[in-house]
């Protein structure tokens, strides 16, 4: 998503962080975001919803964690370093959680396929964020 | 977002809404949320931020309306048009305000540019899904 | 909720609508959305989850609306009438949707009963706010 | 929030974690976010505006991080501890940061005094739930 690269680079303060890792990783948790609520909704569509349960449960977190991660890491002004390690810390978590789960279900369904990749893809940037935040 | 619109294709429930406008429309809704946030943020951290006032707060309205929106348009079971036109209205609403306030500060600050930029484009996806509701 | 009326009456603008009815307004949003949060959840642990998906999309709606509401709401800074009256139009549709489906579970399922109240009541002072923004 | 305690009781799951204590942790998640949303949104109307930018910040972050907080843990469907752990660290985090910039302006503002408070019980309500949680 252009907009976003943009947005994080005509911002006039700073917090450190190299700005593509953090124009990439607003754009991949908006995505994660965006993907992990259409998964619980395409599952809660499934005739087998009852065994998708689980999965739901973890989308519905994941998508709910990504879009704060997103928003406190799309913000430059007065960087909080704690604050930013422990949203990105719980980033990760949701997303490495529904990740696998969806993952689970990827040979029965295209949307857990495509969300477990978005999620991996999420939950890797979340770990460049770590390293780049010390 | 390549992920959003595979997501909307991949979903085993109908709308009755043209599957490639309504992936369109989240994408525009998605970006335009975190172009918003990040323009308030941005707003926040200039010099002049007494003059950025209502910029900061449409923008954070805008933020949260697309943030909505997004959700709201991108579950496809039990699809209910009611709901789905006030949220597209609402969207539509803060989209044009947020944008026309953007626009006054885009000669100043890049970001102010972008971001009505952004509201634009999903004001104007708000306007073709709202003729493709009826 | 104490906490929501004492910072909407320690906040220096002012919108033109009684205070009152805004502390009232934004509890009751994020109360409904609290409610439906939980609710779209508890069915999901239900046995009979297969009959309950139309509830968890409506529940799901609804407390993403009712919860950029109550952010909209909250706010008193720079207020704009168009944003705000489809926002709140937005909350009541998806108020009453959500409520009307909640209560044709009632008799069976204790959430569905409080969930629909909470949207009733929450519905009920979006009429109200309606009425005051003219 | 009488709403919360309900919802949270008549859930069919179980998540370990006493039942009164997890309606008393949401119920403060959600306070906070709405204090920290009207603070950010107060702040932004004062004169002093320029000085309160650290404050609009973290206020900012910390009504977005409380409201997820707010929903992963009022679901009890399939419950996560390491989610649900992660997130609580990253609300604690949050409502740390904030009430302590949100106390040093608590003589001057109102407001900022007010959120101080909302955030220092969510801040401890974390603690005691990442207690029960173990």
């Amino acid at each position: 998503m252009q907009t976003i690269g943009t947005m994080i680079r005509t911002h006039p303060a700073e917090t450190g962080i190299d700005r593509d890792l953090l124009a990439r990783a607003v754009d991949l948790m908006v995505a994660c975001a965006a993907a992990c609520t259409a998964c619980a909704d395409a599952c809660l569509a499934e005739d087998t919803v009852a065994d998708m349960v689980r999965c739901i449960r973890l989308d519905s977190d994941c998508a709910d964690v990504c879009a704060a991660a997103a928003r406190v890491m799309g913000r430059q002004t007065a960087y909080d370093g704690d604050v930013s390690r422990a949203v990105v810390q719980a980033c990760l978590a949701a997303c490495r959680a529904c990740g696998v789960e969806c993952a689970e279900h990827a040979g029965m369904h295209d949307h857990c396929r495509v969300c477990a990749e978005a999620c991996r893809e999420c939950g890797d940037v979340c770990e460049e964020l770590l390293d780049a935040m010390g």
